[in-house]
């Protein structure tokens, strides 16, 4: 049996000490959520994860879902009773506009209490998850009739949603997808087609299914152009708004998968099934990318929330189980063998992983509040330079906090020895669960080129820049503080790489577009790099901040952070260095062998 | 369904063009295997692997193991008979000793031979690679009648062996171990106690199991010292010497473990059964060390084996994946899309795999050729330099070939996107597979330590020495040559960084010793990066002279080989740098938290 502990101590350091949360509460939403507020809903929700949601994880990973003949699918005992726990405390709409239901909460409050969810139980979490990206598209792209068809009964969590983009074919690159939709005069359409990989595409969690499909109208252009978005429900409403009849969408088959069993991915089968078009003829992927966008941050999320149940398991058996002696003499001389906390190397992972947990965590919250800020800010420009750097860190968030999730649920298998490879000590549904986030909603190479490819070029590089003058403000500014010159020292010389390694690809990725491509990963992990090492000297200065005002009784809280920050600094900052030469050296040896040579 | 092609003209490339084989002909055994006979033992070794082995790589991870309530293990249909052919052809006592029964031929020729094996179904050869320790540690340290008793059945196959280390609350940790051993009073004992985790600790595969079990002799010293090594055969021996009574030893259960699901993984007890010593009382840890040397060695295979098959994968689906078109136009323009070979960050991740899995490979070469110079050579500075080099290299093969194995694996996988996550298409078995290798036979981290805290001290640093001034005369040797410059020019800079590396450890472990722990899994990686340069470096110079000499037709092989070199030392060799800077970082901060606080 595994253990979990949210870790809201840790939240609320982030939220109030070093992200200054305060300062948003003239946003809408924020006055609401005071820190009293906030403390009692992470407390609220700390305990739905930990009593209701993480002891079903087990049992979804074992039993997993099972298809019908009838195309029905079950998902394991206990999964439809947690999720009306989630429902009934009002957990889906928590974000969500009030005139739909929802309490109208920062989307920063949302994201906190997701993190402890999706540690306590991923598979299940995914269910209400794909829910928030339909709620979004319909919020953005719906027309009135829309949002009041479908919203309310989302944002309640009475139905769930869907995001239909893949077919057999047709994955990372949406100008092949084949769906087609054909007018039926009446404003709805006949939608036809395979999908694939479609999470949560049948269940039975819910009373309806809204899914939301890409398909080709009839006569549109080739590629990428000619995709429209569709609400295609699995009942029709009748004409009352409640679900009807069965429309021909239906679940073909479940994937047998390495992980995530409690979730079911289906084949979905399209046969004229009706629905309607959501936002512009054509405009499906613009449509689509505001899912995209908000699942990727969700999914970002999920690397950290595996990473951070991983390494509470890793750090309870460390500290049980008794093998070896301290290299610098027993530690428990009363028993036979000292805890293999005691070792250095067990520590190095140990040490690895809270570091990037808690900057991670930092990095997420960080960027939750610039998305609440680009979504809710009454001045333009601040609601513009916030949507830079949600832009800008959503697929730095996504793919390094997944890559770096699953090596994390990988190392702390590794604290388990031969233990951490049976599947009960649960150690194993970590990593296999976390693998799938490095590939879903844009696999981590494509959320590197949309950095390298799109972001950094944007506007001129007006993201980038403000991120580079930010951290390098922030390093000027605190360069005479003696105790925090370790971490804006270490920041600094990242920072410097950074830079140089954008100069290299300002000056070699025009001419040579495979310079950036041949980059792109090291680069987001570079980017990566600086922004939790930005995180963490934040945290060292915030933590000095609470020790020079007495600390109320936490300092050794706030003493542990500066320890974590300094490890930061010394053992994965010197990365940076690696990332760059491995940037400049380009692409040219990289794609001079033939194909045939492989 | 996944493919495999035996790469033989890698491996020739490898033995006779860098490494030499044939300076060896005067080595026993090595004079029967020569060019010819190699290239037809591997061309044997690859149909076998390819046409038999392989199939059932998959219906083993999906069929499993089955414990029948009489504790008989049923293994995957088809394992037994893929077996028979193993056995029948002579595969298991290919480097026996004749008079055993065995062909004599080199070590390093098993090596070969077993990397193809292993790719193709690591499940099923952990049955015979389990028994070839019995054999090396009955070898070493049996007495004539238990040679002349086990050897000849286990050498031909019709036994098989297994390792009995771990107990529920003692795994690397072995002075713990509660299993005891009680004289007969006529040479044999009553061995009691659990062992789990035993690979291949009841099937269906062999007419006899040869448990080497430790034990404690009733009265002995605690700790390690007072461990003894007992062979205990499943079933007893009858006065002519075949498999009798059934001995008191049995499986209780199997585990259900993340991957390797065709090898049965037991929990194994023993109640009074009968069993003989194996080598001197209280000398256990020694004879278990004979055993786990080779294993060590076979499991750093692994790695490398998963690594060499997902990466044949990966490039199979890269091939053939259309999706996209390439940043400098489109490759493909009469199909829809590129295949995704084309995108510089596919090609990334293809290159780095096999930039490792062709100088892995070198280096998994080049022990077992110093493996086979340690026991045949006649000069005795001979055998003491190359057992040296054995030792050292070792831990190295061990802990970076399945760290780098399992992380190709997962990279491999990710090149599927989606589909990697499907069982279906075999990538995950890949990862789950390959996860195991960097656990047993002494988790990674002890590898690690074994390195830096055994092997580098040996002898007044005897080995390591040596190794040094190998490779810094080899760029010495080397460095007027301009072709070669490149290449030797980042092995320097790397052999620099190792041995800085090396004297901070010198300078700091001493005094204390956690600054070696906390420096140990960088320092091994640090010299698996050297290491594997060098092997670049060699086959650099080999390619270089090969094409000097017209290359025989086969002129872009080598040219590749150049190409893959220099990949290796642009963007693998600078990690060398990043490892120096965290092995100098050393233990404070990493020490510095108490336990409480993580």
């Amino acid at each position: 049996m595994t253990i979990y502990r949210a870790p809201i101590q840790d939240t609320l350091f982030v939220l109030n000490d070093v992200l200054g949360y305060q300062r948003y509460s003239n946003l809408p939403g924020f006055s609401d959520a005071t820190p009293d507020v906030l403390e009692a809903i992470l407390a609220e929700g700390a305990k739905l994860a930990e009593n209701v949601m993480h002891p079903l994880n087990r049992v979804g990973d074992m039993e997993g879902c099972v298809r019908h003949g009838d195309g029905s699918v079950t998902t394991p005992k206990g999964f439809r009773e947690a999720f009306d726990q989630y429902r009934e405390g009002g957990w889906m709409g928590l974000a969500a506009p009030a005139e739909f239901g929802g309490q109208g909460l920062p989307y920063t409050v949302h994201t906190a209490v997701s993190e402890y969810m999706v540690s306590a139980n991923m598979a299940l979490m995914m269910y209400p998850g794909l829910t928030q990206g339909a709620i979004a598209a319909i919020i953005t792209h719906g027309t009135d009739e829309q949002r009041a068809t479908w919203l309310p009964k989302l944002v309640e969590g009475a139905w769930t949603g869907t995001m239909n983009l893949t077919e057999p074919h047709c994955g990372t690159d949406l100008g092949l997808l084949r769906s087609k939709a054909v007018p039926n005069g009446d404003g709805t359409y006949r939608i036809s087609g395979q999908k694939i990989f479609i999470s949560a595409g049948e269940h039975d969690m819910s009373d309806n299914i809204v899914h939301l499909v890409l398909a080709r109208i009839e006569g549109a252009p080739e590629g990428v152009k000619g995709i429209s978005l569709f609400i295609v429900p699995k009942l029709k409403l009748d004409a009352s708004g409640n679900p009807g009849q069965r429309n021909t969408v239906s679940c073909g088959s479940i994937e047998e998968k390495m992980g995530i069993h409690g979730n079911s991915t289906c084949v979905m089968n399209y046969d004229e099934a009706e629905g309607t078009l959501l936002g512009e003829a054509n405009g499906g992927l613009k449509a689509m990318f505001t899912m995209m966008n908000e699942a990727r941050l969700g999914v970002g999320l999920q690397g950290l929330s595996l990473s951070e149940i991983a390494y509470q398991n890793a750090v309870s058996y460390a500290k049980d189980r008794l093998q070896g002696r301290s290299l610098s003499g027993a530690k428990a001389p009363d028993k036979k063998a000292d805890p293999i906390i005691v070792h250095p190397d067990i520590r190095r992972s140990l040490m690895t992983m809270k570091a990037f947990n808690e900057a991670g965590r930092a990095l997420a919250l960080w960027t939750a509040i610039k998305s609440d800020v680009a979504h809710r800010a009454g001045d333009d420009k601040d609601r513009q330079a916030a949507d830079d750097y949600t832009g800008l860190l959503t697929p730095v968030v996504k793919g390094v906090l997944t890559d770096k999730g699953f090596d994390h649920a990988v190392m702390a298998q590794q604290v388990f020895g031969g233990h951490g490879y049976i599947e009960e000590h649960g150690m194993s549904q970590f990593v296999r669960d976390a693998r799938i986030a490095m590939i879903y909603e844009g696999a981590n190479g494509i959320q590197a080129l949309d950095l390298v490819g799109r972001k950094l070029a944007q506007n001129g590089g007006r993201a980038v820049q403000a991120f580079f003058k930010e951290v390098a403000e922030f390093c000027e500014e605190n360069r005479a503080d003696e105790k925090l010159a370790p971490f804006t020292k270490a920041l600094k010389k990242g920072l410097n790489d950074l830079q140089a390694a954008t100069m290299w690809l300002v000056q070699n990725a025009m001419a040579k577009p495979d310079n950036a491509g041949a980059a792109s990963t090291d680069y987001m992990h570079l980017f990566g790099l600086v922004a939790l090492g930005y995180m963490w000297a934040q945290m060292a200065r915030a933590a000095g901040v609470k020790l020079a005002e007495g600390a109320n009784g936490a300092a050794s809280f706030y003493d542990n952070k500066l320890v974590t920050a300094r490890f930061f600094m010394e053992r994965i900052m010197p990365e940076t260095a690696t990332r760059l030469a491995r940037i400049s050296s380009g692409a040219d040896t990289l794609m001079a062998l033939p194909a045939e040579a492989f």
